[in-house]
């Protein structure tokens, strides 16, 4: 007997026949004794259409218009749901985000929600409907219809379970949980029963893309119960984020092994070592809206310095160009790019309370034979970024040098 | 400096390059000075998808949910139409029927319209911009969406005209006004420069499918001047509806000649002539839920009577079986039905002045040896049905023996 809410996303509601099972699942859940709020996506391909449709009209559609088009994608997704649970028998009744109402400022297609009001779902739940939510949207102050960006569904859902008290929020993916690395890449990898809410938000930004990483945060701020699963598969507890570090001595140092191909290195050679170069290298690739990823400087000789970063593979050319642009001002040698490379993470808790992590990835990358180009470090991570061709070899050697695929 | 509202349909907004064209339209009015309200269908084809998608679900499907899924439609339309106005260089905002708020009552699916909030409208008109409104929905006391049914996009802009005190609601459809008849049977056929409100409501209930009836109701309920224009043609003034009688000697007795190819007869034969009768035989016909049109009784012989009715053609056997079914509690002789007839009808408040409308009408049939089945009248409209083959024959006799290929 427990408020659940569940979260489908655009692939679990693609197409009449999976809505419909869906509506099987609530079913189940409901049979259970569990009262039940369930937010939805827009069918898989629907908020792409709508907004091809938009830039059929506006090169760079109107904000405002632009969340009262998309915003229907999800409205259609709650109607066709609710449908599918009165054929399973179930009383249930939709609501848009105005409707609930979730308020949220005004920052049309990336608005943050401020409040939730609860009493009409609260009504419907005690009536013993199943109430179904559009996610991803919202309304303002003034009555705007407004959404919450890309992935917003996510962030509509552990909002509604912080807003309700719900005991937890389950979010259903086409993945049956998180993973200690990818299994397409260590066929051993394994499923984790809990990941904690801080190696959860690393794992989901280092390209473990199963959460929206806004969704982890609110998850946190609120202390909601969150939970991953897979929507086609019927059994299965998923993955848990929890908040309260694991106290359990058995628990692994290192949780989980994280990869991104999609980076690529610059490097900005002998540059005079003085203060404020960092902001004369990165000012202007920030005002060119290309997103830096890892930055390191070293000491070099001579009063230099070398400065490199990482960015997206498809920017390497762009930046290189602004870099060139202003080479001049800053007196560097030479700006030079890599898009052969990735970036490796070890990502845990433990770290915290573990020495030795850092010396023992080194080491074991150094057997081998691979070369290490730039490392970073965060409190429970470490990346470092090597040679492309070494990804797969790296996580793998990782995955067993940490212990990851002997847990159970 | 008026205030307009105008009404584009389904296909006036078919496509991204149609909804480019009508904020063309809408820009050129703006620029003559004017204040526009501007209300739309959803783009044709769209609101069959959804209701198909919603039968995959439920075979009759939910109208509360239905209704949320179904207003989608307009809603994009609206988006689309504001960002196609700004690249016009005007300053415009979108409206869903909840935004306005059009409030409606709960019947889902087929609502009607209570009350209209005026005042962010008008605040908008005032700041200089364009109102686009969504046709077609609404929004109950309770805060649920609700469509007005098929067509309602008509309705709902006669009603924001009537809130608004807007000087001239213009409904923009495919055709460019209402003609005298159908061109495609009487090549001469003529648009009408006016017509008053009841002949309107005549002409469209007998086939001359421009208009949805409730919104001409609407429209003369609430006094609004409301005008028929093609959207596809640049120029014209369309077909004005007025409410007053014309009181120029010149305007012909007759406005228009209308029909009707899809209804077939069905004849009772020998039935007691009694009180109840008419009752006893159409009464199970209703509870078929059959449409009955024309109702004709005639006194026969030996205390029976002779009774006929005309049916869609569609349903004229399911009505047969149904009176078949009955026959020996009504006690007639025989029941028959014909589906190879037509009605043909004289429109025109003309009528209501001038004595031989009737004989010109029967005598001009007669003279072309076309035989009258049926005959019904009304204040300002008389009905015949005669076999169908003489359909085209019985509409360009009559257009031209009333004159209605003559008048400028």
């Amino acid at each position: 007997m427990a408020l659940i809410v569940q979260k489908y996303g655009g692939t679990s509601v693609g197409s009449p026949d999976r809505i419909k099972n869906v509506a099987r699942r609530v079913a189940k859940f409901k049979a259970q004794g569990h009262d039940l709020v369930v937010v939805v996506s827009a069918m898989s391909g629907e908020t792409n259409r709508l907004i091809a449709l938009a830039k059929e009209i506006q090169t760079n559609p109107d904000p405002r218009e632009l969340d009262v088009i998309v915003s229907t994608g999800e409205q259609v997704t709650i109607g066709l749901l609710v449908m599918a649970l009165k054929e399973q028998g179930l009383d249930a009744v939709s609501y848009t985000g105005a409707q609930v109402k979730i308020l949220t400022d005004s920052a049309h297609t990336k608005a943050r929600i401020q409040h939730i009001d609860d009493a009409n779902m609260r009504a419907d739940l005690n009536a013993g409907r199943v109430v179904v939510v559009a996610g991803f949207q919202g309304v303002d102050a003034q009555g705007n219809i407004t959404t919450l960006g890309r992935g917003g569904s996510d962030t509509s859902g552990v909002a509604l379970a912080a807003a309700l008290k719900a005991d937890e929020c389950q979010i259903y993916t086409d993945v049956d949980g998180v993973y200690t690395t990818d299994p397409r890449v260590v066929p051993e990898a394994r499923k984790l029963k809990t990941i904690t809410f801080e190696e959860m938000l690393e794992m989901a930004s280092l390209g473990s893309k199963i959460l929206q990483i806004r969704s982890v945060e609110f998850a946190g701020k609120y202390n909601v119960k969150l939970r991953v699963l897979s929507s086609f598969q019927e059994e299965g507890e998923g993955t848990l984020i929890t908040f309260e570090e694991d106290t359990d001595m058995e628990k692994p140092v290192i949780s989980g092994i994280a990869f991104n191909r999609d980076e690529a290195r610059i490097n900005v050679i002998g540059v005079p070592d003085k203060p404020g170069i960092a902001y004369q290298i990165l000012g202007p690739v920030a005002d060119a809206n290309i997103d830096v990823d890892m930055i390191i400087q070293n000491v070099g000789q001579d009063g230099t310095t070398d400065f490199s970063f990482t960015v997206p593979k498809g920017e390497l050319n762009r930046a290189i160009k602004v870099l060139e642009g202003v080479q001049s001002q800053i007196g560097g040698k030479s700006v030079s790019g890599d898009d052969k490379i990735c970036k490796v993470s070890i990502v845990g808790v433990g770290m915290r309370s573990h020495v030795g992590v850092a010396s023992t990835m080194f080491r074991t990358l150094a057997e081998e034979g691979i070369n290490i180009q730039m490392i970073s470090t965060s409190e429970i991570k470490i990346s470092v970024v090597v040679d492309e061709k070494y990804l797969e070899l790296a996580v793998r050697v990782l995955h067993k040098a940490f212990g990851l695929d002997q847990q159970g």
